[in-house]
């Protein structure tokens, strides 16, 4: 068995009502993972399972009281119908996506196992659109496995994604994978210069997600940090600005003040 | 299971009269997909299974309306008997062709399997030569697993790849692999320059190819498709021609105007 | 099969008293292998088995007296308990390390089926930090997967790993899937600059571990290869300070003499 | 399944008298492929299996007539015993040795399962060993699985293969895993600058197996492919010594013409 999923907690499949999941795995821009990893803070969800596998790489990881522990994927779920939500929610996020093809659709398919032991209607994958620049108003593309949830992300202005172009990792994939069993799902990807874990990024894609599928969410925590992020970014821009030096060299500069934020 | 063939439509084997499979798969000048994908627009081929693997990568297309889709190898069919042809034929093209060793044998493999179940007696592959150079005659060379189709594709003046080199990729393993399941194949291979996906090569491989399996084809719009490339190249050298600037700065210009026209 | 570990000797499990795996097998600045060589050979370990795998390189290695022989991580043990230690001890050391994740996850799993068939209690795993720079008191790093360990590694004065990066390989791969098993384990890490088999980052090692293991040891033999290396050193570096030369030149000898001391 | 033995013929294991396995696939120099090629031919051996593998690279060859075929590693038999031979021989040779572990090792398996069928006592495997500069009188280097074949390598005054080094790929891995199930081995590397396919190493390293194997063998045409090459790189030689130039564009000549001779 190449990789497994490791119960936490025996959550009954029946306990959840009209379970939609939600997926943000480390990727372009870190959009997808600090979507999730503030759904799950804000909404108290409960962590349950976790998958290892061996198309991880062959490192491990050391918390802060210097546990050491294995790389992995996380599942949690909010029981939001309790109050007065339309879905119960399971969310993904994890330190590490597979590299290798053959790691990507295993660990897809194992996520998909568990949508359908849990009777998942619905999949969202958020993700990061890298576009080199940073911009101050990001956009949401969004591309879907069914005309009436394209039509759905339409009527919430996020923009199709119709370049024919390839979306790259587990985002793509579980949404693609999950039709061929017969589970809709849409894969939300906000714009990113690429160069940085983007706040700003997460937060539109949650903007526009939440609207979705009708979840109530504090943005708050989020937009503190997209806006730390964005005087940190005018600050750097205003010592390049002010630095004495050719043009060359601020240029130069400018490359290492723009390297990745993480 | 690293890959699989989903059926689309249930084509019984014992319906079609002495299949033929023809196969081009993206690749070298993309001749041979863009050869078989005028096939099956212009004998109006029906669209009957499609094969998804591990072993491509892992990323996912967008349709023009948005829709999501996996990467894929796809195979039509086109009964030509009915209208008097002496055989009918299935058709396989796709997104990719697996870049692994194990990939290419294992989905080799599993056409081969459907080659048995259709009772095929004959695979033809297409693809492409790179010479690194345009040309505007260009030659079509041919390798096959029996002398009498050595001699069929000498009578029609192709010329025999008799280096001893290799040929890589799917339109190579299908015809060997092929042979030790006594299915008797050729593989055609249009000239070209490799920097384009050159509709000239797949015209003049698909002259030949009709000749020998005896097809009916309007090649008129791939003709059409070949001439607005050609003019395009010329244009672009005139371009050169009559640009200012030291030689130097020519010959950057031109590997710019060369690069791959897709 | 892929990989396979065949006994030399048929070692009864009932007859290793409370036994505890140590483990160091090659890696940055050979720490782990040169620490746990030694043990074996002061210890006077027995070798009872060892692990060949499709995962290690297509290479072979050819003894001082002409004998090839494959590639293979080794077994031995030691019954401390005859001589009133508290507990026996297997060491396991090699070759080499797989370099893919398969590879390392697969033979890491043997390993802990072996541990368990003879009721290991705990692992040690020891390994190098690589710096880039010689010191002359290496520090000790570790991390533990109980905190009931973490605690005795802070009462030995080691310094815990709390960074969260990554620790590349079996030393923490093996303590990090034993706990998913039920066994403890840390791995310890001594400094070292990188560059050469460091004799004097496995004593310091050693010295940490032996405490925490209640296992006598003389650390003479290492204590001495540690001060010739160190002796070695200086002399380069005597030997640079005196040469005549550009800057630049001596830059340049600098690196040839630091490169690496197998 | 990955790879595969296809038997042409059906040679009965009880037809063979005490038969040997001489193996030389492509690698350095070409040594290995080209002394047992040319022992093929000499002792008139008879094709009988092939061996067709997942694990070589996805493309074919093209033979002189056109007929398109896989990759493979061969096998021929010569029942040098009916004309008064010490042992029937096994010979395996081919266009390629996998380059991945997986692959050598599930190969190097198949072809001793092969040896054992046919209770195959001793395999000798021939290679190259690479100096990097031309000699006219290579030297032979040997090891052996078994201190008697050591003694014997020694007899024929063989330089056993001391350093402790890394033998790399089939020639090292088929007599290692050979041990494993109890047919001991040897392993002759003719020295060889490893610029060029090397007749002249080929035949004295086949001077020498024929003395430790007891078979008469004609050497002479390889003899006369060695003085060839020996001419060819004399040829060479003079003309850099009479074209005039700097000393840099000598050097740089010489590299060019030193450049691999297949």
């Amino acid at each position: 068995m190449k990789s497994r999923i490791r119960f936490l907690k025996d959550l009954d499949p029946i306990s959840l009502k009209d379970p939609i999941l939600i997926q943000g795995l480390p990727g372009v821009g870190n959009v997808g993972k600090l979507g999730v990893s503030h759904m799950i803070q804000e909404l108290k969800a409960i962590y349950f399972a976790e998958l290892f596998s061996y198309t991880f790489p062959y490192h491990v990881l050391v918390n802060n009281d210097g546990i050491l522990r294995l790389l992995r994927n996380e599942f949690w779920f909010s029981q939001l119908s309790k109050s007065g939500g339309k879905h119960d929610v399971i969310f993904i996020t994890g330190d590490y996506q597979s590299q290798t093809p053959e790691g990507q659709f295993t660990i897809v398919n194992m996520i998909l196992d568990l949508a359908e032991k849990y009777k998942v209607s619905q999949i969202y994958t958020l993700g990061g659109y890298a576009t080199g620049s940073v911009s101050k108003y990001p956009r949401v593309f969004g591309t879907a496995t069914s005309l009436s949830l394209i039509k759905q992300l339409k009527d919430e202005e996020i923009e199709i994604n119709e370049s024919g172009g390839p979306i790259v990792g587990a985002s793509g994939l579980l949404i693609g994978l999950g039709k061929m069993r017969g589970i809709e799902g849409a894969c939300l990807l906000g714009e990113t210069s690429g160069f940085m874990a983007d706040a700003l990024s997460a937060k539109v894609v949650l903007e526009k997600l939440i609207k979705l599928v009708e979840i109530e969410l504090d943005l708050g925590p989020l937009a503190i940090k997209a806006q730390n992020l964005t005087k940190l970014i005018d600050q750097m821009k205003q010592k390049q600005r002010h630095r004495p030096g050719t043009r060359r060299q601020e240029s130069e500069e400018e490359k290492d003040d723009l390297s990745y934020i993480g």
